[in-house]
């Protein structure tokens, strides 16, 4: 049995946290209930919002994030996952503020890069506009040999932003026309892969067909990095 | 926002327990993340095997249950859902331990019959073996005017139980094809609707063709019970 127990920041959204745990579920190895990871999923979709706070006045999310953090500590748990790719703008703060390890979400989807075989060369990105602007990725991933091409901002306006509000609103079937035409347009435009950089994104793009190129799911791959982290 | 906290006392199977997060969200009525309901999953599928302990010698899964129920406490949680029928076999023992309100599952079971308006007369009731022999269902419905038709001793040993772990060991599509005919044989004797009162069975159930009749699913059923409490 894994002892480790994981801990979840989430709710932010509170669908992709939920299937973020699904996800860590069916990917795990076992046979009976026993063989699962044991993990505790905090989901708090009071958190404030992390785009309006980075890009606008919104208010802001880290005395809610460190709450979370609190609680997860205080709960026995050995490590954070958070699934949630803008969250990730404040990692410094949070990880200089616990002891616990946090899964970084974007070294996760290098290893699915990697796992994937995409070759560095030009790959797509999509995320929030707040994800986008602080370029989270597209220096981590550059120098790894990744060059990221991001939706326009024409496209971020009709096509990414409101896909998302759409899963947020549980509106996912909806969702899932905008975002796949965003990365179709990131695949015409020569990214070999795209990288799903908002974990709200492969709820709405798995609401359809598939895609005719590898997508990097950031649920899957934040999953995977936890798997990983417990068994050790 | 909703400012009472849910605590789901989860893992049993880990699966099921996810799935009633992604049920409790979607189900909610919401436009963005702040109106979803704060939530706090302890996903412990360390707690010993619940039919094994009432039916045979297995370790008592009681301890482990109230580490759970502690750890809800002092994260802050306004009630406690537990998403598993047969955890439910040792409901007076948690509710007696906690000032808590718990959300009896069986209770919630009840509204949907009524909600899915479910005339008093034969139903149909699948489960674990221990929870179709503690009788956790039958009188509780019973009294409700529902006569509850359980599957046969061969149909539980070659279907309902193989179906249920097989949606543990993570192979939820092969669990379809028993689970449902389970469900069709206690509809050809008469049965009205079926309760799948083992939060394995809906997730088994919904992995094939929808049933041609109606069925209780207990996870969503938790979930109306639990959005009910947080929205006062």
């Amino acid at each position: 049995m894994v002892e480790r127990v994981l801990g979840v920041l989430g709710g932010m959204g509170p669908l992709a946290s939920a299937q973020f745990m699904v996800r860590l579920t069916l990917l795990t190895p076992a046979g009976r209930d026993q063989d699962h990871l044991p993990a505790i999923l905090w989901s708090d979709p009071r958190v404030p919002d992390r785009t309006a706070a980075r890009l606008g006045s919104g208010e802001d999310p880290l005395p809610a994030l460190l709450r979370g953090i609190r609680g997860l500590e205080a709960a026995g748990c050995g490590a954070i996952a958070i699934p949630c790719n803008t969250a990730h703008g404040w990692f410094g703060p949070m990880q200089a503020a616990t002891r616990l390890p946090i899964l970084h979400i974007v070294e996760a989807a290098a290893a699915e890069l990697r796992r994937l075989g995409v070759a560095p060369g030009r790959i797509g990105l999509m995320g929030t506009a707040a994800t986008l602007a602080m370029r989270l990725y597209q220096d981590r991933l550059g120098a790894g040999g990744w060059d990221c091409l991001t939706p326009s901002a024409e496209a971020m306006q009709r096509l990414v932003t409101p896909g998302i509000a759409l899963v947020k609103a549980n509106r996912v079937a909806e969702a899932h026309a905008p975002l796949a035409e965003a990365a179709r347009d990131l695949a015409r435009q020569g990214a070999r892969a795209v990288v799903l950089g908002c974990t709200e994104i492969p709820l709405g793009i798995a609401a359809g067909p598939a895609l005719p190129f590898p997508v990097v799911d950031t649920i899957d791959a934040l999953a995977r990095a936890a798997i990983g982290w417990a068994r050790g």
